[in-house]
């Protein structure tokens, strides 16, 4: 039997994972189920995007995705199920899969099998009532075409790609100045951007973001002399910005969303 | 082998939730154990009964439920061990099995089986001592009989149960008044109220919470209009009341136990 | 397959424990995965290990318990494996094995195996990239002398032991002094010392705390009288320090590491 991981904004103190996982267990015996996170903020379909993106390709094929942040639950949103790399996603359609729905050679579709769904009571959780049964059927039968048909308007967040300005020859050429984000703050106040570490290249650089700007680079944390700020490559292979010993975010007061802004250096 | 559901209120930075994780896979290996939520209140009793009445009817048949929170912990208090619908329950004699006191068809026995019993050292954390030894019993062998005798004095929590006033011929008739309260919070800020919903019936009716009142009532969070207040059935199918974008809880500075009465409206 | 335990200072909104979830799944398909603590505070070593110290002896023989709390990610610090009584530990080189560093016939190893590990990207989340592939080949082979070559130089921290002034014929013959310090504060305010309980023996005692000092001494929490102090045999064996239904440590601010001076009383 698979693997069902889970993203939401359930909290740690209600009872809505916990149904969730018994629901699971009851329709799909021996499931293994894996918390990525049930503290993204409530509503915050992007912040629980990035989670699901940032989380899903280490895990094996077959396991099952699923991603609960659903505002829309009870409206006639449609509930999403993908396939990327064999592996398994099951979410509202509302943006959640956004990282998922720009890959090569996924795979969309619509749930209409009504019959799968539990009965309630309420119109409030779906991720009880009918998420977990998809994911589930997707644990125990691998059969994503018999969930519904393929669709190609899923609703994707409208965030900026990173883009080079200009056409330079190569992203990482002296003068190019490249546009990214910060697409995440992590517990330590790191700032990790969308900007893929290879169109900085190795040479030197500048970074801005508001009123700040770095150019210091290193290789791992422990480098970053006492008290400053550097870049570095991230774990996820894009640009991030880190202060020694203290939350970066918090110290310039820059959390997710906020504009990037690199000069590539002579 | 079974799985083992996990009430405590000994929060997420301690050893505490590991020792009995580790207690109860030496005693019952390749038990599948289920956090449903380590973040209770310190000692409080009726948040976690609450919790675990919400959590346990949705896992398999077979599960062993443990609840863990207990202020008389190396007092004399027993140690009770229950079934209900082919469920186990194992937890402090303190209230916190109340959800299921009340229910048909329950046994409830006080444990006597020192033997079962790890040594300490100490006598503070009978959770991993004893409780978990009693769980692992339970999930490998399924035998509630061999544990003690049926006792039927077990503490119950002093909740008191919705009602009717009077004596209408059914709770939704017109002019009917029904009195209930705040069983629980979420992380949302919705108002979970104890009122069956089928109490209140289909039709209008006003639902007064302290000097608040409310007659609106939607099918789904999403129909809520910006910035108001709504009722609806709750994923447990009792009235809910839920404010669009925001904690209802914060805004009408509402917490559990606030008395709730509905009239029904001609 | 095996348990793992993890005990990290990752928290809980952060891709990084489900990337490690998800490479020990992938490498040891079928490995149990228990969660000791994510909540260290960042860059808490100490911490950690008080964490893993009073956690692992609770689990299964075999287990493999990994620990990730590395600053020095990136640099040249080594990368441990360990073995205690049939237990095996994996963590940087940083004092975070200083629990087990100390015990009887403890193997350590550092590990040399770079093919075991994954290539990235960046060189700041070894946890995801060498330690939980190291960690899934203990979970499959059980081979720690493969890992690497035995060592006796690892970090230890220096966390002064728990010792009695002078030289008395017995830690707890009367007038004698015992030194120690608060080891841990857990979630309810109790101060959990190091001084072993057997030190201080069955008899009267005065424990000193910065200005405070008790002498009331009970069996279980619910003996301590409303409002006051007391202390205990806590759930390691070592003497604690409790406040009725309030956080002492709160209460007394006092935290860990505070000195503990105990004087057995005739």
């Amino acid at each position: 039997m698979g693997i069902v991981t889970l993203v939401t904004d359930f909290g740690g103190s209600d009872y809505y994972v916990a149904a969730i996982k018994g629901v699971l267990l009851r329709l799909a015996p021996g499931v293994e189920i894996v918390d990525v996170g049930h503290d993204v903020a409530a509503g915050d379909v992007e912040g629980a995007a990035w989670l699901l993106g940032a989380a899903w390709p280490w895990f094996p094929e077959e396991t099952v995705h699923l991603a609960v942040v659903d505002p829309g639950v009870g409206s006639g949103r449609r509930i999403l199920a993908a396939r990327v790399a064999d592996h398994f996603f099951v979410a509202p359609d509302n943006g959640l899969l956004t990282p998922v729905l720009g890959l090569d050679d996924v795979e969309v579709r619509a749930v209409e099998r009504d019959e799968l769904y539990l009965p309630g009571p309420g119109n409030t959780f779906h991720g009880r009532d009918r998420f977990a049964p998809v994911a589930a059927f997707l644990a125990r039968y691998a059969e994503l075409a018999a969930l519904g048909p393929v669709i190609d308007d899923a609703v994707r967040l409208e965030i900026p790609a990173p883009r080079a300005e200009g056409e330079p020859p190569r992203p990482d050429a002296a003068g190019a100045v490249l546009h990214g984000r910060v697409a995440h703050v992590d517990r330590f106040g790191n700032l990790i951007t969308d900007m893929p570490a290879e169109w900085v290249g190795e040479g030197a650089c500048r970074v801005e973001v508001g009123e700040w700007s770095v150019e210091r680079r290193v290789g791992f944390y422990d480098e970053i002399p006492a008290g400053e700020v550097a870049m570095l490559v991230g774990s996820l292979g894009t640009l991030e910005l880190s202060r020694d010993q203290e939350s970066l975010s918090r110290r310039w007061a820059v959390g997710r969303g906020e504009s990037v802004r690199v000069v590539v250096l002579p």
